[in-house]
């Protein structure tokens, strides 16, 4: 930390968020406080606030999150932060900026299998602005780390996935600022500082030794402990002055963003929001540069190909790779891009951990999933996503968006692009009728009532292909002289509470809802927790069981969210 | 698949789960046809089944499910059958069978990172029973995979990380028979076989050409195929015969599974429910064989150190690569072994992927999360889970347990392990008193009434940590003349319908739910869900904005779920 901080980066203390600062990532984020104590020595927080640590009125947490200026993501589940620096380090040659990524990892890190996401990802992308550093002090929380001070395990592995590996005495300065440099010289390939250190290095007590992992010296400990290292510093030295953030002469000024030319889908045309998703990106990216995309090899069937295709060089692609996929978007969107990263929607919880710390720093990231529930039809259960509202709707804060046609598609689209933090679009692979007029206008936190009539005794709410069968079970119904009330609730989070309340106490008090999801966490759940308060019930259908192969209209019969059981319930509660 | 099935592997095509049978599976599960075609061949299913494909009344899905017999574990999210074989692999030692291990990979798939935690794992266990295939046919789904062709960047991979590479010609009977053999003769370290092929071999129109990826040929095309490869068939030859499964002189009966020896927890004791966990746990292995733990590094917090310490041989430690960690327990479990697989609850979410997949087979795994919520303190919002019941309930039939106290714990976790499907546990890190005499019985799907009177005007549902804020609460609003009955929910999945429905309707007909988790998908959700159809409501108290550090009691109060802000729902419904 003190030869980086002080020997090699290029920053303005007076600024942490300057654009071309040179950036650094603690991705071992449980070595928190030699962070704040870096940026209190390089005068950006005051020494004295480092007392604060971990108190519930400071923003010195447990581990880095974004309340900092100078944290860019969450750190703290480890394996992140290095996928997150490649996206900052791709970041760089999007606003073409000299700036470099240095990310901090630990040994017992790097047994995470995003570390080689991250690794195999660096060299395809050839990132020579990213420097990564191993601490390999040999010790894990609960024993020796899988190599210990074995050196050589580590350059082979990097070295083998093509990274230039560099061997250091993570306690020798001298040796450490040569790597530094050797790093900064190299092209073509990022680096990897393996660097050998003992853990509680110069507390002879401490040193080296297991069963010291995040135990703090108190009492006589602290004394010796302070002692023996008082007595290994040299004459107080001054701090040389630190570089200032490489420049540039390209214009900084916030990017033009024009008009996005929308698809023009007829009524009753028939489109899957996943190609709405595709088209409506494509002109997204015309509109403005910010816009990037990052792809799991299944662009051509999330339909971001159509993105790649316009705009390859804001086109990111990591292969099938989720993790680094989605951290990297974190780290993208930490320095001012707007990432698109999209796969199936069942394959984000791959990379659930990554949002799951994403949405501790509400990071503008637009998550995008494909294929859901059961309409996808024969590849079978698992290629259906039925949990992904749920794992979006645990962020704090993070809108859900959930489409039914082309039009909403594309308005949404829009919608999450301008909106200041996370969103996710769950899209769907059946082509379904327009239904929605090119002039329809959709917000975050909206919805859409699609039948209504004085003589309602119910009110169904749907979203996405569920809307079809919710107004296929009107028509059906109102053969029967029984009238229903059906809502498009697009915006799963945010929920439209007074439409639903106004809806629910016009029909009787009660809501049914259908989705093409499993009950917890879904579109039912935070319809009922919305409602709650004013004494409305809800009534969930949704998939309930492992589903299987089929046609996708029989398996939304089979699992019990087809226009068929929708009328049921309906006439249940006549 | 030919080489493989009919000239390498021994098994007993009459029986496919025979415990000695050597065992295949096909990580790259989108190539299912090929898998269903060698059975066929084998005999253990009809040529004419294979028609069936993906139709709703077959089990012959769009991706292999363990519905079919031949199928260990579910496989067709990438990079998941190879951890799975891990842990069928290490089961071979657990029942001291000679079977070996094979698992073919896609070469899109290895971008995965959890190949790599597989690879450094197998490695590390000196998995010399386990052969992995890499089809390094150069096509991922969109476009030309990260390597293509080129057999050195995988063989210098798989080399520095141990394994016995073989580099061979994919379409080669003989030379892949060959590599086989030398996997077999290998000692002390597991094999890849990295086989060189092109896509569509032998259809001329085809061959080695990207856009054809899940494409079926049809009509014209389909007819000159097969003329094709028609006439690039030899004479018919008789299959040899397959070899018997290995045998073994180790007597096989069921295990014996003895009683279990629970801690002592008097009345009073300030015991963590983790710590409870992890000496039941030992106490479970010493009584059954099959009982087997899993650890990411972090066994001195979850305290499953405690059965290391007893059964070192059944402990596996996989060091921080949680995905791994859950798939190897997916294999051990496919095969009879009862692994307990346990991290912090938050880094579960890791191993999201994992645990859907495990789900579509209802694998008899026993997860285990320790601290939930933000009941632990001062680490932070990275180290907390609040999305876990919600993960996990979205599992159909998975059992969810959260216990609050020692004995309750305890007696749960028996409950899990005997079980026969997924369960859950979720454990806290806060000390908490033992209510609960030893007596006292705990069943899945059970609650306990805790406080109860005729006056009582409102039911408060509680489940690990909130169940002392809600006794808390009972006795603040005693002493105001208020009287409050309170649950303590710790099955929360499947969810005491009966005891809840029974104690709203007695109590003004709403329930207040109060959980250390964010809203969705959690307790309150589930207790919304079983009891609407009674007409009845619940207010939900839950944790809705991205949490911080601090001590544990400042931050329930902050967060909106301590016995203050019980107290205060409770006098707003009076």
């Amino acid at each position: 930390m003190a030869a980086l901080f002080f020997g090699q980066m290029r920053f303005d203390p007076k600024n942490p968020s300057h654009e071309d600062n040179d950036r650094f990532v603690l991705s071992k984020g449980h070595a928190a406080p030699v962070l704040y104590a870096a940026w209190a020595e390089a005068g950006v927080i005051d020494s004295a606030q480092l007392a604060s640590l971990r108190r519930i009125d400071s923003d010195l947490e447990g581990h880095p999150t974004p309340r900092l200026p100078f944290v860019d993501v969450a750190t703290g589940s480890l394996g992140q932060g290095i996928c997150a620096a490649i996206g900052i380090a791709l970041n760089a040659r999007r606003i073409k900026s000299l700036y470099r990524t240095y990310a901090l990892l630990g040994d017992g890190e790097s047994a995470e299998g995003s570390v080689w996401e991250a690794a195999q990802t660096a060299t395809r992308f050839g990132l020579d602005n990213l420097c990564a550093i191993i601490d390999v002090n040999g010790l894990g929380q609960s024993q020796v780390t899988q190599y210990g001070h074995d050196m050589a395990a580590y350059e082979h592995r990097w070295r083998a996935f093509g990274w230039n590996a560099i061997v250091v005495d993570g306690h020798d300065l001298a040796a450490l600022l040569d790597a530094f440099e050797e790093a900064a010289q190299t092209t073509g390939r990022p680096s990897m500082v393996l660097a050998r250190t003992l853990k509680g290095k110069g507390i002879s007590f401490v040193e080296g030794r297991d069963g010291w992992h995040g135990k703090p010296l108190k009492g006589d400990d602290l004394e010796r402990a302070v002692r023996e290292l008082e007595g290994q510093i040299g004459p107080e030295a001054t701090n040389p002055a630190i570089p200032a953030p490489p420049s540039r002469e390209v214009h900084k000024t916030l990017p033009e963003v024009g008009p996005v030319q929308l698809p023009d889908y007829e009524m009753g045309r028939m489109v899957a929001t996943r190609e709405a998703y595709g088209a409506v990106l494509a002109a997204l990216g015309t509109a403005d540069p910010r816009v990037v995309v990052l792809d799991a090899d299944v662009k051509n069937s999330t339909f971001s190909d159509a993105f790649e295709q316009l705009h390859p060089d804001r086109f990111y692609q990591t292969y099938i790779a989720e993790q680094v996929m989605v951290g990297a978007a974190l780290g993208l969107a930490s320095r001012g891009a707007i990432p698109f990263p999209s796969t199936f929607a069942c394959f984000l919880t791959r990379a659930a951990d990554f949002i799951r710390m994403g949405g501790i720093g509400n990071a503008n990231v637009k998550l995008a999933g494909s294929h859901a529930g059961v309409s996808i039809g024969e590849d079978g259960p698992s290629q259906m996503a039925l949990e992904d509202l749920g794992m979006m709707r645990a962020v704090p804060g993070c809108v859900v968006l959930y489409p039914c046609d082309g039009v909403s598609a594309a308005k949404l689209v829009i919608a999450a692009a301008t909106h200041n933090g996370m969103t996710y679009m769950r899209t769907s692979r059946p082509k379904t009728p327009v239904i929605y007029a090119a002039s329809e206008e959709f917000t975050i936190g909206g919805s859409k009532v699609l039948r209504e009539s004085a003589a309602d005794i119910a009110t169904v709410v749907g979203a996405g292909v569920t809307v079809f069968e919710a107004l296929a079970a009107h028509d059906d119904l109102r053969e029967e002289g029984v009238n229903v009330r059906v809502i498009d609730a697009y915006s799963v989070q945010p929920i439209d509470e007074s439409t639903l309340v106004r809806s629910a106490l016009a029909t009787g008090g009660h809501l049914i809802t259908v989705e093409d999801h499993y009950a917890p966490g879904g579109l039912g759940d935070a319809v009922s927790d919305a409602v709650a308060p004013y004494g409305i019930t809800v009534e969930r259908l949704a998939v309930r069981e492992v589903p299987r192969s089929g046609p996708s209209a029989e398996l939304l019969d089979r699992f019990g969210i087809s226009s068929r059981q929708i009328a049921t319930a309906v006439r249940d509660r006549n």
